[in-house]
């Protein structure tokens, strides 16, 4: 259940460390189970990039925390597509990107959560100026700031930070509940719409809403191909290895109009073989 | 002479080692005789952030590597400013920043040098998708990309890489050989008219071309207070703790009568002791 890039940066942390320290990778449906006195840290996906599929996060924080262990939680396709409240689960630690449901912009700010009791005994792996107690003190030591400033690193980038801060002024003014309800409702209809004109394409995402991201993912042979084809003609989803195509479901400015129009495009491509076109076969290095 | 953030960054990465290494500081002028086979890494800014003495690289470097030392070179006051010649003088690994002498932006991207000798051994402390030899194959496993790409870790932030673009393209037709030539005739300048209007303050710039950067720096008691009247009149340089006030020389849109605007300013300021004006002793966060 992790993106692939979180176990990168877990396998480079327990490289550096050099304490033989294990990565163990499980199913998603065996999470639970392989909690156990020996794990250290639980580190999960709320929402899996391919399928939408979303763990409960409540449930698996109290078996992680009944056992002792630290639980990390990446809210990438979770912040800004359903609501999460980290403080009621008694989350420890969480991190995300704001390039996708926050709307931030290519390479947006990461952001990461600290919970209260950690903040000031939690250490970054690496230690920066903008983390100091001081920062434009220019002392040779380094004494960490109070509370979750201390997570702070390098100079921050100003011009990403502005185009961020444009998008979180919408936010705020945004009821996350009512953006679920939306969500789903919009999610129930792409689903609706496309197994019944395309039931070669083979839903992943699960249907129970109270599984699921902001995003409705199906599996099909020929998925690189035919999300080119659909890019090609104004319906930007995204194909990840090795079949899955997914489209997110963003309800600030999509509605059911394009939801429709999107069916009617995935049905040209699929029903009209379209992606079978030697243009589209041709795989690109941004996928 | 190192800048003290970067003092952090090792402060933190021989935490998270946790094996018993010492970060040694030694003054500027003693770096050549500390040198020993005890020593692991030689790690220094090669133009000091407050006094803008510059080191001599490749002396320092060949004297390290006889004694198996690896170098780390920073250049946040080099890169722009003056020519570097890192393969020329053998060093190991360099980094530094592009939003002073390169004019990437406030916040502008980092960017690092490995030596072509290390890159395909080397490797970050935390690993990142775009290090990765498939990024957008999304294994679960991290394998490093050949080179130095594998130095790359998390998305870059395209805005700024953007601006930062757009700034290259002007380097990209600049000789740095002309600029170093305009920049140190133009420091001798502000250095004489600065000297010959206000004797009270005291030159820490080295006067020797090869022993400085490519700013100008003058200790003064009341320097944070004086830095922000000139910032009020439109001289924009900054102050470092405790009595430094420096000025960056940016040949590329800076000349001669802008020069002596400057010396102009900063003589009303502190023979007209307008320094002393409440409104500039408040110490502001950024400084």
């Amino acid at each position: 259940g992790n993106f692939p890039t979180d176990l990168y940066m877990a396998e480079g942390l327990i490289a550096t460390l050099g304490r033989g320290h294990q990565l163990r990778l499980v199913a998603p449906e065996e999470i639970e189970a392989a909690l156990s006195e020996e794990v250290a840290v639980l580190y999960v996906t709320e929402v899996d990039y391919r399928t939408g599929r979303r763990h409960d996060m409540t449930k698996l924080t109290a078996k992680a925390h009944a056992l002792g262990i630290v639980t990390v939680w990446d809210l990438a396709h979770s912040a800004g597509a359903l609501p999460v409240d980290l403080a009621g689960c008694g989350a420890d630690f969480a991190a995300g990107c704001t390039y996708k449901y926050l709307n931030g912009g290519p390479g947006a700010p990461a952001f990461l959560y600290v919970a209260p009791r950690h903040a000031d005994d939690a250490r970054a792996a690496l230690s920066g100026w903008m983390g100091h107690a001081k920062p434009f003190a220019f002392e040779l030591g380094y004494a960490a700031a109070g509370g979750v400033e201390r997570m702070r690193v390098g100079t921050p980038p100003v011009l990403a930070m502005a185009a961020l801060e444009a998008s979180l002024d919408i936010w705020d003014r945004v009821d996350m509940a009512e953006v679920r309800a939306r969500s789903l409702a919009l999610g129930d209809l792409l689903i609706a719409e496309v197994e019944r004109r395309c039931p070669s394409l083979r839903l992943v995402t699960p249907r129970a809403h109270d599984q699921r991201g902001s995003q409705v993912s199906f599996a099909f042979d020929g998925g690189y191909a035919a999300m080119q084809a659909l890019i090609a003609r104004g319906l930007i989803g995204d194909f990840r290895a090795p079949d899955i195509m997914r489209f997110g479901i963003t309800p600030l400015y999509i509605g059911e109009s394009d939801i429709v129009r999107a069916a009617e495009i995935i049905e040209e491509v699929i029903i009209g073989e379209v992606w079978r076109q030697p243009e589209y076969q041709v795989v690109n290095a941004v996928t």
